[in-house]
């Protein structure tokens, strides 16, 4: 008797469509050839999620949008009980690529829509979900806020004091497309078994081991942190350096030693200065302030902890010596969280029955997987992406490497949803 | 028989009047209390310069705007031949305060008006200036634009192509105050013997050193210089430290060896980073390049030649060894100007002659007399400036000190002008 996979190789996947699906929901938001600059709730985003709630039409499963604005894409279970869930999100940054999300929809749509054709209906319920807003591209202080809203994490006063540069606040971007702020708490889930997320891999890890996909043991802690140094401004010509208050010179050291530090650990521990501003900002003046973040990250609790600790005394001892007064906010703070064992075995058994070899890796990237983690078991796939490049139109994964993706993801939702 | 400066300090100067009109003129674009606002052909300098040649013809001078627009009042000698000139600019930062500029022209008009009141007319002729936008505060690419006039340094094309934040062109606002930029090459002067600025120190070395004013030795030679290290943007979670190309690494770097530079040459020498752009600015992105610029100055030329070459070694070495491009394009290179010798010992003998003990040093600053040193000697006299601050509403000089430099200037040109 052939296994599943073997029958799903044989005649279930029309790689031509898939490569056209791609192509086609890469259209809405395209910019700059193969790039997509998609934020939430915008008309592009809204014909995005309609497309993908046509095609999951097409393919007989039951479509909704919940209260926030996910989209989900259902087959009921012979059985009752909690669904086995699968997606991801396709708001993009502004100019992402056609990758960053919206590989993880497809892939799901995909990979239940060919599960159903050649099996029918599942034990389990099986689900497809769009997230909606993962990145916070248009709404800065809004990421994973689909995702938030089905683990029950939105204050509703956010609805009010979100807002994109344009001053409109979510509430009413919500309202403009047709879902009501008001309502949002109703998104919340409980009857979830199981979330898988597959997602390009953002980084060069899997080109440099020249394998496909990998197995995601767990997400990051990441951790942003707003950090001002503070001295005196004063002319740049006129004020001897022996006695500058000079926060430039604070700033500069603190870089150097966050970064060598990071070096030091090795991976998977980054540490990253990518946002920078001083006041003034003028040549000829020596600053009186300079705010930058520092964005440090570890998969393991333990070593991120010592990390953050290690930045807390360089930035005091820095601030001390030279004299600069020193404000730190985290502005972002989301613990590790590690991928469950039994889901990573699951796709580690598909992966080894579609012949297709594996690696495991944290992810240093922030996913909604990460907020799903609260009501349910979670694991990762994660697909090879050219030069590890996100983020950028650049973003591009081959079809071979998409489709060992999505075999063994619909593996893994085979062997959890239709296995007796 | 008394001295010159016996017969000034016994009856002409009145501190009470002085006082006042340092608040009259700082009223022009006054602003934060004690601030000035006041840029080149706005309404605010245009009211500020009325104001200056009323004083003048209220002194008896003869008062004419040339075509760029710097006021002149003068007093003709008895004998033909070059003029003995003293002044400064009016225009100011945004925010800067009443003294930076505006207290070298108030000097000369009350030194000029006494002198002329106490001895009449002057061999030379004698003549006060009030140039127009020294600072390049609205129009940042037109710093000196009225001295620059006076020595020919003007290329016409310049009134359309410098323009202010707000797209309009300087020949445009000079036009919008009844000054006509086709004429501009007629500010051109060859008839000037000698020029002495006073201006506020702008740094705390007269307030170490307990004086209240120091003749300028020369001006420091100023380089900006533009500085862009690209490296590879990337995600700041999943691309691992040992393969990344971050400029911010770099750039760090950069500021941490220059500015260690400066500080083990000592003073003279100083190097600011005052501005820096991320490109892009984002908390979890590493940036694809950083743009910065090194202002960096010496007074003398040689130390100053050294200190552009370790510069440039520093940058290469940098962005070399970290695999980043770079960049760079000088943006202001003005070389150092030294005082003329026979000025300096004016104004030395004046100030010992008014019992009023003075230092040398050099200007770290950039000012008008580096320009006007292309067409005549110059000198300058600097007034202690409260804990070294300018360009801010915080500028500010006692009376005491204010009436110790007019004295001493107008000691100075009493020995140029009158003295047989």
């Amino acid at each position: 008797m052939m296994n599943k996979l073997d029958k799903l190789n044989n005649f279930e996947f029309d790689v031509q469509k898939i490569k056209h699906m791609v192509d086609q929901l890469g259209s809405f938001g395209g910019c700059l050839q193969t790039g997509v600059s998609r934020t939430a709730y915008s008309s592009e985003w809204v014909l995005a999620q309609e497309c993908i709630a046509k095609w999951s039409r097409d393919a007989g499963l039951n479509v909704r949008f919940d209260t926030v604005g996910n989209l989900w894409a259902r087959i009921d279970g012979t059985e009752r009980g909690k669904a086995i869930v699968s997606g991801s999100h396709i708001d993009s940054q502004c100019p992402g690529g056609r990758f960053d999300g919206a590989l993880g929809v497809l892939s799901a749509l995909i990979a239940i829509s060919v599960l159903k054709e050649a099996y029918g209906s599942p034990r389990k319920p099986v689900e497809l979900v769009s997230f909606c807003e993962e990145e916070g591209s248009r709404f800065p202080n809004a990421g994973f806020w689909g995702s938030r809203a089905i683990v029950g994490k939105i204050d509703p006063n956010d609805c009010d004091t979100v807002i994109d540069s344009s001053g409109e606040s979510i509430g009413n971007a919500m309202k403009s497309v047709g879902f009501d702020p008001i309502r949002i708490a109703e998104a919340k889930r409980s009857d979830i078994a199981a979330f898988i997320e597959l997602h390009i891999e953002q980084g060069p890890i899997l080109e440099d081991a020249n394998l496909p996909i990998a197995i995601v043991s767990g997400i990051t802690h990441i951790r942003q942190t707003k950090v001002t140094l503070t001295g005196d401004s004063n002319h740049a010509g006129a004020f001897p350096m022996d006695i500058r208050l000079d926060p430039m010179a604070g700033f500069a050291e603190v870089v150097t030693r966050v970064i060598d530090h990071a070096q030091k650990l090795g991976r998977p521990a980054v540490t990253t200065i990518g946002k920078c501003v001083l006041d003034p900002n003028g040549a000829a003046i020596i600053p009186r302030s300079v705010t930058f973040t520092i964005d440090a990250r570890h998969p393991d609790p333990t070593c991120a902890a010592n990390l953050f600790e290690t930045h807390k005394k360089i930035l005091e001892e820095i601030a001390a010596r030279r004299n600069l007064s020193l404000e730190t906010m985290v502005q972002i703070d989301l613990p590790a969280c590690l991928s469950d064992h039994n889901l990573m075995q699951s796709i580690e058994l598909s992966a080894r029955e579609a012949g297709i070899k594996t690696m495991h890796m944290a992810s240093g990237a922030g996913h909604d997987a990460q907020q799903m983690s609260e009501i349910c078991p979670i694991a990762m796939i994660f697909v090879r992406s050219e030069g590890g490049r996100s983020h950028t139109p650049e973003e591009f994964s081959t079809i071979d490497d998409i489709m060992a993706g999505i075999k063994v993801l619909a593996g893994s939702l085979y062997d959890l949803a239709y296995k007796m």
